[in-house]
């Protein structure tokens, strides 16, 4: 067997023949095994404790594949376990789906791979069924993954548009812009780049505890591709209700400001991988506040907005620092390509 | 709006912002459209008639894009339908995750949504969750597809290697290397090219039937990547038993037979999307061949192997048509990239 077999990825890891499987079992399996995983069938049999299930999706096409604080393996747990908390579920079961570009260098996949089971095992999710497709050098850049995840809904959770009214709280678990900034800064290798770092992480920790624990939240939504500002459009829309929110009390980490100025972006519309954006009732939005900063994953959180009443298009508007208003809009077009 | 905004794809229609929304709701919503994916969640939210279920996922990178028969969207509705049926379930939901490489014409992204939309509906299965990405020209070829699955399980499917036992029988639902024969054909564009149409079908409707009327089906696979030889092996390898067919019984078409000696490969090794096989007791064998053959799916259907016992390491065995034997292995690497 030549070498390159076992350095680099070719066409025939994606083959269905035996070099498929001896990637399948020795690389894959290896690292992500569990009972229904290492069945290997075409599908994945499961028994829920629960008929109430959500169901989501997202590709990664992430660039650089690595970055300070995380990688598209951490990314492809985190960003689609997170779409499963937001809908008020507990996140349990991945599919993982690797397309690769034949030339990939093992290495960088078994660091991606581990980089997924950590995060997998963390967060008590499990892999229990995946795919792994090869293409052409130049058919792709490197490697895309997807994961679709199952999660069981919590019982206490009532989550919905429907529900939000005028008076209802904003509340946001942490700093915002994080994970774009950190993306950008290391494309341009600008000089604060090593100050960045992503926000990337498995938010159920925290959102479940807040779905058991606080009635008074209504809506919950991370703000990924087009930040903040397409998450708080989003609400407005579904509400039919306006959004007031103060720039002041948006939490940012200096250097992630200094950088978007630098750059020319409004952090608003920068995507974050560990960030939720809670809609509350008034009356639960101080408690739902000490939940989170009690929590690692909401220690910066803040009440940075409200719900009020809308007599036209519904709108988002900020209270600037310098005292005036301004319309939050949502971005046009690209704000950040491949950011996720 | 510069026209080509409606006519390919740029990257702002990834973006996350004003242009992926126009996407999602003007292209895909449009022609998927159901009460779950209109909520355009993070998550799609469902509520099942049972928690015992399947789950699986497949990408999609097959080129060409269209081919005798169907295209990329069809066979990304049915491999991951498939997937379930040969695991006993009947599939109910898909996810669907689009990476499009900037470029691509509006209209083929259209035509492969129409094909999506076609084959969902005839077969019951909702399209619930989704994503798009997009990545720049030369990042990925035209479009990659991924959708995973969900199916609930059969209540009287009991399917499982270790229920193999010597003597079983060995169904095909019909001929062999449609699929696969067509593809490179069409790639290398030789004569016959226009004879060859691919099997592309999803399974669930017969193998659901079979899984509800017949007690002693004891294993199905799909022989997809790697053909009928993998699938053969896996089973050989998964009850520890030998199989041994018979080259005669095996239905083949006769283009795709001549296709695939013009260009040297064994149709054995080509892959098949419309196509299962099947472990059936030998009593219940006849039955299950019956209602095959009474099914649009099955009507080639036959009755090609069996299981025998195992001495030493299982093989898969086969009586050619000139009466010699040979071992059927699996092939090494490659045989046809892309396929799938």
């Amino acid at each position: 067997m030549a070498n390159d077999i076992h350095d680099k990825i070719i066409l025939a890891h994606g083959g269905g023949g035996q070099l498929s499987d001896d990637l399948i079992r020795n690389k894959i399996l290896t690292r992500l095994t569990n009972k229904t995983l290492e069945k290997l069938g075409d599908s994945a049999s499961l028994s829920l404790d629960s008929t109430d299930i959500c169901f989501t999706t997202d590709s990664y096409v992430v660039k650089p594949l690595f970055f300070n604080g995380g990688d598209i393996g951490k990314l492809s747990v985190c960003g689609t376990a997170n779409d499963l908390a937001m809908a008020g579920a507990r996140p349990l079961f991945l599919s993982l789906a690797l397309i690769i570009e034949t030339g990939l260098e093992m290495k960088t996949l078994e660091k991606i791979l581990d980089s997924i089971a950590t995060e997998a095992r963390e967060n008590n999710i499990q892999v229990v069924t995946g795919d792994t497709k090869t293409v052409e050098t130049g058919s792709a850049d490197k490697i895309f993954i997807n994961t679709a995840g199952i999660g069981i809904k919590i019982k206490t959770a009532n989550l919905g548009m429907n529900r939000i009214k005028s008076g209802d709280k904003i509340i946001i678990n942490g700093t915002i812009g994080d994970h774009g900034m950190t993306i950008i800064s290391q494309r341009k290798g600008i000089e604060f780049e090593s100050q960045l770092k992503t926000d990337c992480a498995c938010l159920a920790p925290l959102s479940c505890k807040l779905l058991e624990e606080v009635e008074g939240v209504k809506f919950m939504r991370d703000p990924t591709r087009g930040g903040a500002a397409v998450a708080l459009n989003d609400i407005a829309k579904g509400s039919g209700l306006n959004i007031e929110i103060d720039q002041q009390k948006i939490p940012v980490n200096r250097t992630v400001q200094a950088a978007a100025d630098v750059l020319g972006f409004d952090v608003l519309n920068i995507a974050n991988e560990g960030k939720f954006i809670a809609v509350v009732a008034p009356e639960d939005a101080q408690k739902a506040l000490d939940i989170c900063k009690a929590h690692p994953l909401g220690k910066d959180a803040s009440i940075f907005g409200e719900v009020t009443d809308s007599d036209e298009a519904p709108i988002v508007e900020m209270k600037t620092e310098i005292g005036g208003r301004r319309i939050v809009q949502i971005p046009y077009g690209r704000q950040l390509p491949r950011i996720c």
